[in-house]
């Protein structure tokens, strides 16, 4: 029941903080005899790191990751995998206000009243910058799925949610939007706001493919559970949907119902996907869909009225160097650990099983 | 790692179907010393109780507790409470034709995947009645919580959405509305599903107040998570919001800012709650705030297309007794499940602050 | 982590007090399609069961199990089993003199001191009758076993050791021992140390046979160390060996080595097992085998220097009903923990093996 | 569940291998606030350190700890702490006939059999050299544990047991002896074997002193099956005994129990401690006591008979720089895993009681 762990028969411990030497995480639990070295993860983590377009924060890391055990000519021993990220761009000079006082929204308070202390250096362990660790080991879990295709994308940004989907469309813009339209109006959008000094929310989707029937543990390591615990655990999210999510409340039972017929293989074919392919905490066999929202960061140029250490009431802008809008580079994080929920519940429900 | 299990130093395992002898739980690492008895139980199960109006299933059970465990001279003596409630009213010839076929949007499917065989009567485990023990468990952990006020209410069915909000009303009305015009609108649109033999979905909120800054434990035990997990869990629900949710993502960072001032005895005053009482991942004192969507059940009794057992079409209405909406008896569910995670959170956190 | 819980993928809950209404566990992770009923769990209990001769404590309890949940038409459904048995011999008159001092050797003490109170009734959640339960759920793993033969028996009462070995003596005696000889001079120890109002030790020597190699993961849940775990936590256990044990301390390294030879199958032949059956903590493919010390029980006749609750210095005898050596019993423990945890390790091995 | 973590709330999970760049380990759920630098750690991971005496294997490794997060400016924050050192002295070269052959004795074949492969160079992952992050990560513990005192001496080698007992004597003979006339003796004796191409084993002893009542939690987590889980853990050791151990086995109950009498301090006096300072898997207050056998490592010059990889028989001499008897430095490595235990007990007794 570490706090630092996720998952159980497939678990990533990670460490570090945002201005030490380093990052990383321990993946134990692997299946061995897979094939693994740097160049299967270090492309899921570029597609994460900072600095690759005006629209996320302008700090530069190459976030060259390393592979330090558990690998052995090649493939993966069974052991623990442990990854390790040096981290080279800190510039802790920036936070010597946000060690004097609370930035409103951030960890800053809420950290202090925790831990009687706390690193302010770039938000210390609570910096999205851990982030990178979870993409390492969602690299890993990839491995371990071969059978699955995991994509996500943004679907709406400062309230102006995409209309079109065209999959191919994701990579070729710098929003991961499946909309060349929306895509478009977003460069705007972000460009006014990040000029305005400002952060926008977004939403983002993803879809998982080839998931079979039958993953997942009732009652209490639902898949659904488990999903909704991995998404709301990264940084500014504050809400998961699964399937139709909140609009299945507006529904009647009649148009929620997800009708069957036999299939070809054996399996059924379903008519619709109104659950986003879990029903009673288990896969169904269709896609896994889920949606999460991502709030403004709160790392604004606007000032806002806190409170300072010493208790006193002061103002704060946060400078240093800032995503205006998280959930653009909250797309690859998520992907990580929609694979590192499965990867884990594929071995629990085969240690069940057999 | 139970599959069956919740929480951690405050844990709780559950058994049973919902057409065995029983249901029961296990509660694990209650703090000793604590007044306990079937008494403080009871009340909390009888709001969840079926049969108490027409808008819940018909089904009687008395649902009448018994401590076996773990209290002594009407104290907790820090070993499993064992807590049981006998199945009374089972009908199980209710169920020929859920044997045969899948019921869609129902765990039917899903379980003969997983498992290769399910007990069908009422739907076995999947069914909504195990929920009763999530409620006795919450109980204790209310016990656990003396400094914290909880309480959850019906917000939106089938998409009507309460505009008022009067905490006094919650009591008054079969629905827990929090708004008695809301309520009175509701029992039409109740009757009218009923009638048609469909069923609505629902939205519930609940708030935490009193809660302390401190508890939660980043990275992978964030409050936050905990809470996504133990909401997307209870049985129907596809969708969790902690404080603005899905609307933080339509918003700019000065307007999601929680500002702060000092406050009257040292913390914090803060002038909004956008983040829902929560930051990082820990609670921050102010008050905790998340809102749940409960889909329409597929128990209704339209037929739908479906697959038989062995492979053939056929079609599948729902008859047994259901709820026409069972968000109305997730209020009392949600509220146990805030709970169990307060109560673990609080011991967690005592555990490594001392 | 629950405090009262053993085992991952495979995994027991256990509750109940001595002198409680009942006691019972919950049995997790087990896999579906297994055939369980009753009669399959019985047998063990029978074999524990006190009363059944004069070496054992008199308290007459048919420990009659009930499955309340988790089985359907005779078959696991891979849900939680539910395991209970009524409570009916209590006699709690026996034990005023226990609430108010402390016996020496017996948790009371400890017990006080942790939780700050304790339920004195025939040592509440400390006594040796909660190893019911665990025999009943090692019965439940052993039906996940069926490749595997567990025996345990008794090697030495009071220093007096058992020089000759053979199995089929086991089950003839009321010693569980492995040589009439032996047992015929126990009948006259015990006699003498019943009647003399002592108790006496004894070792227990256990054998799993069949157990394939790679069970077991290195390095924090090692065989060898999980079944040091399991063993050391039966009550009034003080020791345990792996195969030679402590004599292998007084080896040199070309005696203590077990050579190996190409084997017919495929699988090596070894030529010696002084390692019991374990290297690096993962099964070889030899049998297992082990050795657990248990003490004289602290239920003696003659009083002993204690202290009272109220902080006084006091003598105690602890009268009520004793076994005179409790490691009699232990062997059907012993046997069930040996299941316990072989069976959690199967599922373990092939969750990340497939 | 991870197979290579440790602990609960106080959790420590290890990776790396003899011959990789690093080992390393993370230490999660440490209370903040503590003092704690390198220079807290190096001199327990010197007292293991290879290569002091001829005693032990010469192998050359500085291993200088790195702390790389979970620190700032001299004091834990809470977080996770990462402990990394480098791996220096690899000499790969000499474990190609590991690779051809299974060592008898060695966890060669398990790994094979478990993992379908293994890293032969150094034994890979079952090496003892990850023993120094149980020391590394056991300077960590003793931070949390203030009150305790712990210590941990060789009481036997190859079957020599020393008579006397002075604890100044440990730390002057590289045997850690608690007795001057047995070190000399040890001396002759380890020459001997040595030069004989053999080895020998060892028992341990320790003690931790200052421990409160009341730390433990049956029935799962007894402070005695903990200790027994994380003795029998460590490489080599075949035996654990808590108190008297397996001499309680020839005891009677008389001889055995642990009278009590009125203390200074509210708390009881104790006249004997033959329970080793836990009753009822609960610490009592007295020292806890306890003793672990190390068998004679099967890394040996003279020839075993055994497999090889392609099925075929051959002997085999294990070359390398391995130590003649492991036990010695298994004396720094008891006692971190007796500190790692009590942490994290200290923290879950806190996190139940207050």
């Amino acid at each position: 029941m570490s706090h630092n762990s996720f998952g159980h028969l497939f678990r990533v411990t990670t460490w570090g903080e945002s201005h030490g030497p380093a990052i990383g995480c321990v993946v134990d639990g692997c299946p061995p005899g897979l094939a693994l070295s740097e160049a299967d993860i270090q492309p899921w983590l570029d597609r994460r790191r900072p600095g690759q377009s005006r629209f996320t924060t302008q700090r530069q890391e190459p976030d060259a990751v390393r592979i330090l055990s558990g690998v052995f000519e090649g493939q993966t021993t069974g052991t623990p995998i442990s990854l390790l990220i040096d981290n080279v761009d800190q510039r802790s000079k920036d936070y010597t206000e946000v060690a004097r006082a609370y930035r409103p929204g951030h960890a800053d308070y809420a950290y202090d009243a925790k831990y009687g202390l706390r690193d302010p250096r770039g938000g210390g362990r609570s910096s999205a910058r851990e982030t990178a660790m979870r993409v390492a080991a969602g690299a890993v879990a990839r491995a371990v799925l071969p059978e699955v295709r995991i994509r996500a994308w943004v679907e709406a940004i400062g309230g102006d949610v995409a209309t079109g989907f065209d999959p191919d469309e994701i990579d070729r813009n710098p929003f991961w939007a499946a909309d060349a339209a929306a895509a478009a109006r977003w460069e705007d959008l972000l460009d006014s706001a990040r000029k305005a000094g400002s952060s926008l929310g977004a939403v983002v989707a993803a879809e998982a493919t080839g998931v079979p029937a039958g993953w997942g543990a009732p009652l209490y390591a639902k898949l659904d559970a488990d999903l909704a615990h991995a998404m709301m655990g990264i940084n500014a999210v504050k809400g998961v949907e699964i399937g139709d999510g909140f609009a299945a409340a507006a529904l009647r039972g009649e148009e929620n119902a997800d009708p069957m017929r036999p299939g070809a293989d054996g399996a059924p074919t379903f008519l619709a996907n109104h659950a986003g392919g879990i029903a009673g905490g288990i896969s169904t066999g269709q896609p896994i869909r889920l949606r999460v929202a991502f709030k403004p960061t709160s790392s604004i140029l606007t000032p806002v009225a806190t409170v300072a250490r010493d208790g006193t009431a002061t103002d704060i802008a946060t400078r240093g160097r800032h995503d205006p809008c998280v959930g653009i580079r909250g797309v690859p994080v998520v992907e990580a650990m929609l694979a590192l929920v499965l990867a884990d519940h594929k071995l629990r429900h085969r240690g069940q099983r057999g």
